[in-house]
């Protein structure tokens, strides 16, 4: 017998524009995007397919789409390339694949699925990676195939100011200003969750900088007795804080509703200095979206209809 | 006013020689060398060193000895090379650097350090991480000179088999085997904790592959307010497991004593399958060393007296 309360959420990065100076007609198109997304996972989700498929297959969607920080379209590092991180896990087994500072890949969530499934090892990462998806049917591509023109000024900026940035980051000039990194966390039919997370982490970041995304218990992290957690925001600190997991822990070892464990979770983060935000489902079907940053990019599943927001008060459909 | 009460306890690797083979010389080599590696760690903390400055230091020491799977002497990849990974972390401010599939640094732990030092990032990849060694004066070496010469028939051993191993996989050859990943823990004077690890990974592990070892949460954690953990063993599970952070969450939210904490969160690798050991200091400065494989190079300060073991039931000072 199986359980018919789907739950899903997807987030498409804590970096957004200023609510004043958001072109109109580029909101509608991003909503519209996340939108898409959400309502395919969910029509999925409903007719059976497994959460840890359905959040693979979001994530890819969402790398794809040239709003986010993730597969086509990423931030570039401090040499002009776009160096990617991706995590997936399942919930039913604790079992996860991940890659980092990956170039030539195009879907990253792609080959830490692949990774996931070979089974042998949970992290590969730079040119290990790149090749473990050649050799195992992960499509890659020229390392300048997922540059979008726009990331070279953004970086010229950055570099202009010697910083590394965000790509929320609030001092950039607006049009460069995009959203960043994107996640997926799903409840299947079953009662299964899982999480996966995606990003080109920071603007400027020195070439092998690895960020929260594609540590297991950092940025990502699922487990069916619990909760699934996707992590998105100031990746250090995230680190630090070992952010997925600890919310993990906080419902696993402190009785916390998902609420309470969320925000304590993320406060955490910001004690350390860290803004940002996460999506999470428990095993129960709540779902939370906190962040401690001016938006966060996010879509959801709340009972039949599919919510998207970008601010914290406004609600973009 | 300080504690006048230091902790410190090192471990490398669980993987052990079969004590009926393992060749008396050798065995007293090793545990002389890792009596005064120790020795020489709790005399700097008796002279006020502070925790993070004693970990790295016998972690670095532990990486030059050729015994142990870290730095000069660890096992190769599929590729025939050395590939590094070392992560530090400070319990006082949860301070942390970590480095990943690094090869041509002698000392990955320095390096590792140097990035928690900058600050900028945490976790720095593969030729990214090599470069920030050779721009921040972190000391480079030949790929090759970390190849101790044993490693070159261990892989092929390991490639006839087809097998990815650890150092401490049973089926080596005894001459073949030799001890595993590196790690060091530490209360000093004030009270403060830091943990330190260092490993080569697996022999035979695909290029790029990245273990727990560097992952913060993962096989290395630290936090004043509960502990400090290094994690040596098959670290894919370790990685699933979250092992360093859930021994500190046990702690923390469940008000666990650190040996039923450490013993939990053993477990919980156990129950993935996984095999390895871990040491820990808490805040109080209770000390546990448990393994779940046949034995686990270590040593640790006992009162006032080193104390060295290698198997469960044998002493070997």
């Amino acid at each position: 017998m199986t359980d018919p309360i789907v739950r899903f959420a997807l987030h498409g990065g804590a970096g957004v524009l200023d609510p004043n100076s958001f072109p109109e007609a580029r909101r509608i198109e991003v909503v519209r995007t996340l939108r898409a997304i959400a309502t395919r996972a969910c029509d999925a989700l409903r007719a059976g397919t497994g959460a840890i498929a359905v959040v693979g297959q979001a994530v890819a969607e969402l790398e794809d789409a040239e709003f986010f920080n993730a597969g086509y379209g990423a931030v570039l590092n401090a040499d002009g390339e776009a160096e990617l991180d991706a995590a997936i896990m399942d919930g039913r087994d604790r079992s996860a694949g991940a890659a980092c500072a990956v170039r030539a890949v195009r879907n990253p969530v792609r080959l830490a699925d692949a990774i996931r499934r070979d089974g042998r090892h949970v992290l590969l990462a730079a040119a290990g990676a790149e090749r473990f998806a050649r050799t195992h049917g992960v499509a890659t591509c020229a390392p300048e195939d997922l540059v979008l023109p726009i990331r070279r000024a953004q970086l010229a900026a950055a570099q202009r100011e010697n910083r590394i940035s965000l790509d929320h980051d609030e001092r950039y000039d607006l049009v460069e200003r995009k959203s960043g990194t994107v996640g997926a966390v799903a409840r299947d039919r079953d009662g299964h969750l899982a999480a996966a997370t995606s990003t080109g982490g920071m603007t400027n970041k020195l070439p092998g900088r690895v960020g929260d995304a594609p540590l297991i218990g950092g940025g990502t992290f699922a487990d069916d007795s619990t909760c699934a957690v996707s992590a998105t925001g100031h990746g250090e600190m995230f680190i630090r804080a070992v952010l997925a997991h600890d919310l993990h822990a906080r419902i696993a070892y402190r009785g916390d509703a998902l609420p309470v464990a969320a925000d304590a979770a993320l406060a955490a983060v910001a004690a350390l200095g860290g803004e940002g935000g996460l999506i999470a489902i428990d095993r129960h079907g709540d779902t939370v979206l906190p962040f401690n940053s001016p938006g966060m990019y996010r879509a959801w599943l709340d009972g039949d209809r599919i919510r998207v927001g970008i601010y914290r008060d406004i609600e973009a459909d």
